[in-house]
């Protein structure tokens, strides 16, 4: 029987009976070792840490949806769908504690399920948290719902944003976009891009930093920076003024690319404009940039995002940014 | 903007944008109505009760695996997965708080997601829980992934049936099984068996107070109590005995059939002896019937489920039972 320590916490798994179902469990279980704990009961029992707040998010990562079979190995499907799930939490502030995995499995993708959880395996562990629970189902495509677990005393939320703060974002943007173009095009994306594609990190220290130092509002950039800078801006009922030209991007990836490409994982925040950048960078050694101001909304405006190219002064309505992923666009 | 009020917390959702994703959720919102809350962050915030721990279940139901279309209406389809998320928090003995609604939509389900969510809604409604946040993705089939969050001052596990505990199984077994049984074969069901297929309950209240009047081990019958029983046992390190002749059971339901049946969604207890059972059908309008004892494992035998029919004695060892569902069985 597998035990998992934590302080004096012992939360065993329970014992397990015959069959395929448990039989993958167990393979799964093998595979995270002490990363897993208490699995197998009706339900996963937690005990909430003192005078928190809980954070939850739910993430599918699906083939044929979210990625290719032929594009990622089976670690980097795990590993992809967990910082997508995790990045949430990130995004909110919080510390990341413990995730539920429920696994949509074809036949053909039994025999890389101890791959998959593997990889599953590292980013619960660089978030140094633990998994709780889940569900194994059979299924015409493979697929991964997470359920993340996260804690904060003060949740940032995506309201919050107000006249005067400035805005900022970690890392930098336009790889996973550029990756994926080139996959569509059957061409072989260069490793810098393909590993801000294949191998995202949720920013979970650095969104809990963040909170710590006051940030006004904060999203992750799912859907594009565009598109998530919009959801901020509509949220606190905000004008997002975002400077192109200050954008930080990889290389080859133009001010467009950089405003489209979604899956980022970085975050976008809102805060006071006396921000500690470079601590921030010396810390986590990730860049933190200024890419615009927060605005308040004038009579007759609604709330949305305007982008300046620099000096140019350029001004395009939301509508004309380029759009982020909608899964029921038509 | 919709808010929700519990006590003196509200919980505003968070405004959203345009699209048609968000337009889905939307319809879904207003589906939900105060049933939701907080909808539109990055991750859902919620303040955990003082002093109790906290249960988790996540739960998938995809069609074409756990259900034909043609079978259940969406209503139905919803209903039915919320009721099995649920069914785990019943089964650990705790009250659900809130539910993370994960859907995999192909374009032929979008114009049913409204029914399924008024489904889904109905149990939501019949538990007392909120709707906190969910995930919307693009799929080839229909599946939904439901987590549940549940508390309680003590959870009932898997573990803890002792030598001389009482086995009990809430309600009457075998209409599930029959009803798919039907089903597969073309046939209508019969309203009785229908219901409990199509629209099976939650032993949510049940659970509670079989907790609070000191329940040692408890699980929901999803695989078919024969199953579920040698999970128990396994879990717990004990024998189950069950009297087949003394299983509650539908009408046209055998003993095989009550312990076949899946997805009944009632509750196997293990407790001391002396249980009010005419106290709990009082109070809950559904029966508890006793269905055997627990005894210890003597040397050499390995915890399982012994089956005796009244006074033929007849025993079969736990492989000879009818299985219960395994997702991986060869």
């Amino acid at each position: 029987m597998t035990e998992w320590e934590r302080g004096d916490v012992r939360v065993p798994h329970i014992a397990m009976g015959e069959g395929g179902e448990f039989d993958t469990i167990r393979s799964l279980l093998s595979q995270w070792g002490t990363l897993a704990a208490g699995i197998g009961d009706d339900a996963a029992v937690f005990t909430p840490p003192d005078g928190e707040q809980l954070v939850f998010s739910t993430d599918t990562s699906r083939e044929g949806v979210h990625f290719l079979a032929g594009w990622l190995t089976p670690e980097e499907v795990g590993a992809r769908a967990a910082a997508a799930a995790f990045s949430d939490v990130a995004a909110m502030g919080a510390r990341a504690l413990a995730v539920l995995v429920a696994l949509d499995v074809p036949e053909s993708w039994r025999e890389q399920l101890p791959r998959v959880a593997a990889g599953i395996g590292h980013v619960v562990h660089e978030a140094d948290a633990r998994i709780i629970g889940g569900n194994i189902s059979r299924s015409d495509s493979f697929g991964l719902t997470l359920t993340v677990i996260g804690s904060t005393p003060a949740p940032v939320r995506r309201v919050g944003a107000r006249e005067g703060d400035a805005l900022w974002i970690t890392g930098r943007l336009g790889g996973p976009g550029l990756a994926l173009a080139q996959l569509q095009r059957g061409e072989a994306p260069g490793s810098e891009v393909r590993t801000r594609f294949a191998r995202p990190m949720p920013r979970l220290r650095e969104g809990s930093w963040l909170a710590a130092v006051g940030a006004h509002a904060m999203i992750d950039i799912s859907d594009g920076l565009a598109a998530d800078a919009a959801h901020l801006a509509t949220a606190s009922g905000v004008v997002c003024e975002l400077w192109g030209d200050a954008i930080p991007r990889v290389a080859n990836a133009s001010v467009e690319d950089a405003l489209a490409s979604g899956e980022e994982y970085e975050l976008l925040v809102a805060t006071a404009p006396d921000m500690d950048a470079d601590g921030f960078a010396r810390r986590f050694g990730v860049p933190l940039t200024q890419i615009g101001v927060v605005r308040s909304v004038v009579p007759g405006e609604t709330a949305r995002v305007v982008l300046t190219h620099g000096d140019a002064g350029l001004v395009a309505a939301r509508v004309d940014l380029p759009a982020g992923h909608d899964h029921f666009s038509e």
